[in-house]
């Protein structure tokens, strides 16, 4: 039987150490194909690469496992990866795992999630995974038998068209993972600020910084999940109309 | 009575001709606030800036006008007008006009779209409009009565929480708009390759390029609108779950 072709990809790029457990994680379900940013992508939502050309580079290529490095972002990487060096669809796309959640509105703001809606996009089944643990040392061990297992059901069942799975682990404690829960994307919202400093011409400079917090009171939502310590599987969707309100703003009589 | 307080930005940069017509369309309904990007930021889709500072630079401040622009994205332009020019919310955020369509899945790559998904995040009412022509010297006078109305239909009527507005105009030609329809986005893709050069020192780069295709059968999505001479207005919605597949993903079994 033809193994899968995995295509893996992330925003923290191809240095960092979850990307490099995902891949291990990964090969023995398929064939891998890596394309990941060769800097640090992350915030990046949904851009592409269109007022610059974009440059990838092979660092390895061996029977079932190739590594390229891409100078654009995680959305460039899985264009390139399908347009340039497969020619073709991949049978799965996984993209992380990411440095921190990727839970509630942050599936917007996340590179690693862009790479996986770029997916549903092609109708390519894809699951973005991120650990709710930003820190550079982080422990990705008891990652491995929830990837192993979502990513297997995927490939066995497939995704609906433009569908993608939004995975996110708790970060490892004392507490063992209490188990995996399908959820929804919970309401929250950044409280942000900016750290106003003059740099030595004494000009203004700004950087943001933000402390999320959370409203949603339901017991169903994927940041309640990841906080009592479940593992959050949440299925994205790339069409954003709110269907609900269609007839309420035909109401309006906007040609008045 | 107060005036409202509006927020205007694009994805087009300061210059950009869209972004002129739009202040001068929205002047008359309150006080302005303009944050563009310095730089064009198209396709930027949701990115932020949060691994380098922004800088900020005033261009113009008299009572009831005031215009910036600013190092990073659009979303980045939402957010620094809110938190250090205003220390407050603004009453609309429109962007654009967007050289372009944010027609169907264009609404996640877009940089005009990031901004007025910004807005719903806050739950600030927001306006993304887009003419459907790419030229630099196209003509926007057909747009101002439609950016009037939904304007101050919106102001009127607020939009709900985490709901923005994705407008679409069709481009000026012989035959006069025929109104105004709320649609859906269309299921459609981009048939993408790449153009392969050599640069001097023979190295590989790569030009993303692609074709728009539209699936979509029906009759009220915002594709067909905007092709058969209708303005197409989407309502937009953060929450990305596709609640339709939770009962089902359940059945997957995903911890055995």
């Amino acid at each position: 039987m033809k193994k899968p072709l995995i295509l893996i990809t992330n925003d923290d790029g191809i240095h960092a150490s979850g990307l490099r457990f995902l891949i291990e994680t990964m090969r023995p379900l398929g064939d891998i194909l890596i394309v990941a940013p060769d800097k640090p992508q992350s915030a990046m939502g949904h851009a592409v690469t269109i007022l610059s050309p974009l440059r990838l580079h092979r660092i390895a290529e061996t029977p079932g496992y190739s590594e390229y490095s891409c100078s654009g972002t995680p959305a460039d990487c899985v264009k390139l990866g399908e347009k340039v060096i497969l020619r073709g669809k991949p049978d799965l796309i996984v993209s992380g795992i990411n440095h921190g959640s990727n839970a509630s509105i942050n599936v917007l703001y996340s590179g690693t999630m862009a790479a996986v809606i770029e997916g549903a996009m092609e109708n390519v089944p894809a699951i973005g995974f991120s650990l709710n643990d930003y820190s550079h040392s982080a422990d990705f061990s008891h990652c491995a038998t929830i990837i192993t297992s979502v990513a297997s059901k995927v490939l066995k069942n497939g995704l609906p068209d433009g569908i993608c799975l939004n995975v996110n682990i708790p970060a490892r404690s004392e507490t063992p993972i209490k188990g995996i829960k399908v959820t929804k994307q919970s309401k929250a919202f950044w409280d942000e600020n900016f750290d106003e400093r003059k740099d030595p011409h004494k000009r203004d400079y700004y950087w943001l910084r933000g402390e999320f917090i959370n409203l949603d009171q339901s017991e169903d939502n994927d940041h309640w999940a990841i906080n009592n310590n479940y593992v959050s599987v949440v299925p994205i969707q790339i069409d954003l109309t709110a269907h609900h309100l269609i007839e309420d703003i035909k109401t309006w009589d906007l040609e008045a």
